[in-house]
């Protein structure tokens, strides 16, 4: 028999299945809220601090006041991962406008915490690489990670329709980011790039952008879709997928049409800095 | 003892207070869904046909099916009228990505339908006129009705700020809508212009436009924020506020700082036709 997976919410934990808003919140009325989302690894969340922290800077772009301490958000999350024993799994935070009266005006936030089983990228996809295409867009807030997936979600129909797994915003050719993940480039001398403006800062990408500076030059600059079509590799990182190979946008191969070196060596990499973060992180 | 309301959700009528979604409905996790709004006179939905058409145009640009027919729609807005017996109210329809198993792929969606308390905006209001704010800003599926407000409830606080009451959006120096109303200006020959791109058909825009073209010249159009800010006369349009007179926008007074002839001849028009609608509208 499954065990019974709980959340978090408004203050109670219970089982998933309980697990509700009243349809007064402002997430249902106007999809106003933020979120986060880590990755559990042998019962321990990893970068946690880190998550916490982006959490707080989105809520407060959004003007939700955080009702927790990071003490106590790390009791909820202690408690979560005890009482749900999930082995491989990510854990999610929404924050919403919680329940208002009038169906516009902020009331006190309304606090989800919720964990869901977690299967990162196979082989395949590591092998073969994914196919993404392109989309005019720049998100509203780039800098919080709010709830509004409206653009995104309304893709994916065209995303599979044209053979692709995912897709990349630009505007005016310049390119951002994905719905959910960031990109980089690898140029033809092996300089490691990743688009500076109107991203979300994501903790993948960074441990990234670190990681590739002690082996290659790598910057967060302007990348424009040009230089994406004729980079020597393309890859997208997430808290999700970690590193995944691009191997053509749009109508263009990248490189060889195969996974990069550089984007292997980097998820060597990076596994490892996840294993010791993981073996080392306490909540 | 007040009476209890009862709401539609997801098939079932429901006490209000019993109105909940599970937490994996995808307006929880990514904002995702539509919505629509009418008012109830005296026990009549007002232009209802047109909101529904409206309501069905918005679900299908987010690729959502609309589960029933507009006339089982029409009997559980009559179910709900009988049982809540509210003298002046509105209903919204809400229509979300429901229940994703992944958080992200929509499913068979959510409909929700619920009435509200309404109050028309008072002679107070509409004696003095309001000042509003401009921000730079186009919404990102215009033609559609979405629950997304992410960017006009983040404003509600610099609106406050600023001793205004609403926030006109623009880009580029030309004027589009605000948050839940359309716009219009009164030149100073009489001309009624409301703008033609980047706004939502508003069910209220679209009948003033008809009464004033009796009267005077009107025409949808680009319309720039230096010819607001130089109009003889604006007001804004829309289901919950009808015509409400704006007498200042930024810090620019408009015209004499008083409500127009023309907006409060257009109110009059407009409460006529609604009163003839009511009388005639069957559901």
């Amino acid at each position: 028999m499954q065990s019974t997976n709980y959340a978090y919410v408004r203050g109670q934990v219970l089982p998933l299945e309980q697990a509700t808003l009243h349809i007064s919140d402002l997430s249902i009325q106007r999809g106003y809220g933020v979120f986060d989302y880590f990755r559990v690894f042998d019962g321990r969340p990893v970068f946690l601090d880190e998550y916490l922290a982006r959490f707080r800077a989105s809520a407060q772009a959004l003007h939700l006041p955080v009702l927790l301490s990071d003490e106590e958000l790390k009791a909820v999350i202690q408690e979560l991962i005890h009482k749900n024993a999930m082995p491989a799994s990510g854990m999610k935070m929404i924050l919403t406008g919680g329940y208002s009266a009038n169906g516009f005006d902020l009331a006190e936030p309304s606090l989800l915490i919720l964990q869901q089983p977690l299967n990162l990228p196979g082989p395949d996809m590591l092998e073969q690489g994914i196919k993404i295409i392109t989309h005019d867009y720049v998100r509203e807030v780039p800098r919080a990670k709010t709830i509004n997936y409206t653009i995104g979600i309304r893709l994916i129909e065209e995303i599979r329709r044209r053979g692709a797994s995912d897709v990349l915003y630009q505007r005016g050719g310049v390119v951002s980011e994905f719905p959910r993940c960031n990109l980089f480039i690898v140029t033809h001398d092996n300089t490691v790039l990743t688009p500076s403006e109107n991203v979300l800062l994501g903790v993948t990408r960074k441990h990234v952008l670190a990681l590739a500076g002690k082996k290659y030059k790598a910057a967060e600059d302007t990348v424009t879709l040009e230089e994406v079509y004729n980079a020597k590799e393309v890859f997208l990182t997430s808290t999700t997928k970690r590193i995944l190979p691009v191997v053509q946008v749009d109508e263009r191969v990248i490189g060889t049409g195969k996974p990069g070196e550089v984007t292997l060596a980097l998820l060597q990499d990076l596994v490892r800095l996840e294993e010791e973060a993981g073996a080392r992180e306490k909540v």
